[in-house]
């Protein structure tokens, strides 16, 4: 609150400024919507308007946005949600039976039959039941309880809260959470947010971007310097780098969480993308239990999942949840008055979650329809995956790990000393001043190494596998033009 | 982190338990979903298991949930909703062509043409200018900006983001944010998360729970001695007061705010809910605007609204939006990248969104039955109003002001000595007491006004008046019968 004063009367400033506001989200950086996101929205404005371009079209691969890519939404999900949406539907006989049943399970569980009512702030109890049912299925068995799930608005509110609950203490007390680098900006900005201590383990791009338990040992006992580590976050499949982690990983992982006396947070929304060849999801939980109860009864651990990823892209809807294990009974109940505050989560996107969690059964009509559909996507998605790393190596200068999982490639580009320079005058990190060229000259939207983090010294960025198939060709072709052309430019 | 021998094995304690997890967490309170709500539901699932009680059902008039009570949507609306969710439907001759136009014109905005793709993190465009004209129409043209207007999930998403940017400063020169006691707990708890000093301003019973600047004054002034107060916080229509400010008391608030250099947040998502005769709903922007440039050049304010409340009651969509008006444009870049973090509010909530400032025009096929179901949820509501607070003012020992506005009603009951002692022995509110015996013995679901903040010594209840007229007027009895046994009880 400055006083100015402009031709003799006193005026104040504004109350809310750059410098007297909230310091914590000043610091807080959300790359994939970031600047060059805001560009590219500028460009398809005057594309609009007619402004002459070297392309007619901005083809935004800077976020996993199925939809938005031209990817289908599965029939029966939408079926059920039209019909959950306007009741007078159930009536008509043009919805399979399947659907409809699905409906009025999930309007019988909502006050007043209405998914305009609120939920319970947990999330609509049978809801809960078909997520636990959900993970023992995909567990082998090992019991989920429903009691332990928390619906969410996206994976994204669920992660935000479960770090707003763990971060406490001042100066070198202050909680620090572990995440790697390269990492999904969620993290980094949430824990700005929350005035956390970020402790950065790096994953090894020689190795395909694996994680190594002496790295995350070097990671903490850095930190143990200035800060109290507590949290452990892992991405699995990996965001931005694409890796699915093996079994033995992932038991050195919870073995490492365990000494450490760590909160593990799972982070298993592309849990159905999986692509390489001896690859193969394995959840946190299910090699947690497998581990034997010495792990199982103790480690304490959130895993998240949501409707936004995997073969269904539905983002728009916001659904997701988390189950927390071994969860101090007392903590659970703070969590519970912390998610009342916000009333509940979208009932729409639980209802979408219910539908992903409880599909069509095979003696149900809607069964091959969902079947075909959901093969499909993923076959699609597969294929894509490839096509990007094959053609991706081709190029002197980029270099690329297999996309095992997930919906992106994070290749490492090489950029000459000159435009590294240019950068550096102008302030600018290097791989953004490549990827702001990219689209101006060819309308493609990727995000910079920088906005995930990366080696010192090294540049990438991440693009999405979601265009169709020869919409993808096309883009990979424009960036490997795109990319020898700016190598000589700066040569 | 502690440790502990038991049976000679060292074992660690919880990472993540009440003493070491976020303090501010644990500070936050929300008295609508509390203590006693969990024990209702706890009663729904003894009754459906055949436990005997001297009730059947249990009358959740503790949140302001019109559909749970029974409310039925806008046909019009879930028509939209419906096409949106699963566009084959677009085809069918059933739906009304204006449904089909506004439900095309919705996805032609979103990604892929689909609800299923993230927007943009501001909202979709076309719809922040349908609320830009919503806002001009209902203010009688003043301007208004769709730059300004951020869609949100829900009010309470708003709000507490508005809060999260004003919050900043340690010890005496942390941020302060005035809110009026009686107050709607969101604030408080959004406060106690943030680590804000919540500055309390009392509403003044007597004079039907109006504002008097006076008091506005005395609370800053006490409160300039420990903190820096820069918010004031305004709900109007008032929850859980219904009270309906004047013309007058906005004009005062808005002189205060702009003398005091205090950034304003109106509440105004009752906008719609106004029954008693003389009163009538005023925003704070046009009041701001008919109060000259010098105010509103300058004023800094938010102003918030949602799907859930006047006469749609939609709250399980989680749909709303804020208005900005004179925010520094460096701000409002900080806070376009602060909901970035987030991705986007739920599709289908802002598309419920868009109906809402965007119902059918009179030359349009369902104008009629849309104008027939509002106005019969708003003539029901103002009945039920009326009806509220003539059956409690003939009850001894409840006093009960006009319910103006909004959807609830704030009465004031006299507790006897031996009450208000045994309440104290068991470390419980005295109104706790009261709203938990009454729950147990009559299956009536309150919200006790020590949930909301009021005056040292007095004691009252939040109570929504939403059920159906009839059951209401049961409810009313049974609250009446059962305040003059418990009254009896305690004498």
């Amino acid at each position: 609150m400055t006083s100015l004063a402009v031709n003799g009367v006193t005026c104040r400033g504004k109350v809310l400024t750059l410098d007297s506001m909230n310091p914590n989200v000043r610091r807080v950086e959300y790359a994939v919507r970031g600047p060059i996101v805001q560009r590219a929205v500028q460009i398809e404005k005057e594309l609009r308007e007619g402004v002459k371009k070297p392309f007619t079209e901005v083809i935004k691969a800077n976020i996993g946005d199925a939809h938005a890519m031209g990817q289908k939404p599965i029939t029966f999900f939408r079926q059920v949600l039209a019909l959950c949406s306007y009741p007078d539907l159930l009536e008509d006989n043009k919805f399979p039976e399947d659907a409809k049943k699905r409906a009025r399970r999930i309007l019988d569980a909502c006050g007043g039959h209405s998914i305009g009512a609120y939920s319970a702030s947990q999330g609509i109890e049978c809801i809960r039941q078909d997520v636990a049912r959900y993970i023992e299925k995909r567990d082998g068995g090992i019991p989920s309880n429903p009691d332990n799930i928390y619906l969410s608005t996206g994976a994204s509110d669920a992660i935000v809260t479960m770090l707003k609950l763990l971060v406490c203490g001042e100066g070198r007390d202050r909680t620090g959470v572990m995440i790697s680098i390269p990492q999904y900006p969620l993290y980094s900005a949430a824990l700005a947010d929350l005035g956390a201590v970020q402790i950065n383990y790096y994953l090894d791009e020689d190795k395909c971007w694996g994680l190594d338990v002496t790295e995350l040992r070097r990671a903490l006992n850095a930190a143990k310097q200035h800060c109290k580590p507590r949290v452990l976050c892992i991405i699995n499949p990996g965001n931005p780098t694409g890796q699915v982690q093996s079994r033995e990983c992932i038991e050195d992982v919870i073995r490492f969480a365990k000494e450490e006396n760590l909160f593990l947070m799972a982070d298993e929304v592309y849990q159905d993308n999986v692509y390489a060849k001896g690859c193969k999801f394995h959840s946190f939980k299910k090699v947690l239990f497998e581990m034997g109860p010495e792990y199982s009864s103790s480690l304490e651990m959130a895993s998240f999942h949501s409707t936004s990823k995997c073969y269904m892209g539905e983002c728009g809807f916001r659904g997701g949840y988390m189950e927390v294990l071994n969860m101090d009974p007392e903590v659970k109940a703070q969590l519970t008055k912390l998610v009342s505050v916000r009333l509940c989560p979208p009932v729409s996107g639980q209802a979408m979650l219910d539908l992903v969690v409880n599909p069509p059964l095979p003696d149900e009509p809607s069964y091959a329809s969902y079947v075909k559909e959901r093969t499909a996507v993923l076959a699609a998605l597969a294929e894509k995956s490839h096509l990007t790393e094959e053609m991706f190596n081709t190029v002197p200068g980029i270099t690329c790990n297999p996309v095992q999982g997930a919906m992106y490639t994070f290749p490492r580009i090489t950029l000459p000393q000159k435009a590294i320079a240019k950068a550096q005058e102008e302030g600018q990190a290097p791989d953004m001043l490549y990827c702001m060229k990219l689209l101006e000259e060819e309308g493609i939207c990727l995000v910079p190494g920088s906005g995930f983090g990366q080696k010192e010294g090294t540049f990438h960025f991440r693009m999405t596998i979601l265009p169709p198939t020869e919409k993808l060709k096309v883009v990979l072709q424009k960036i490997r033009d795109f990319h020898l052309r700016f190598t000589q430019e700066f040569s």
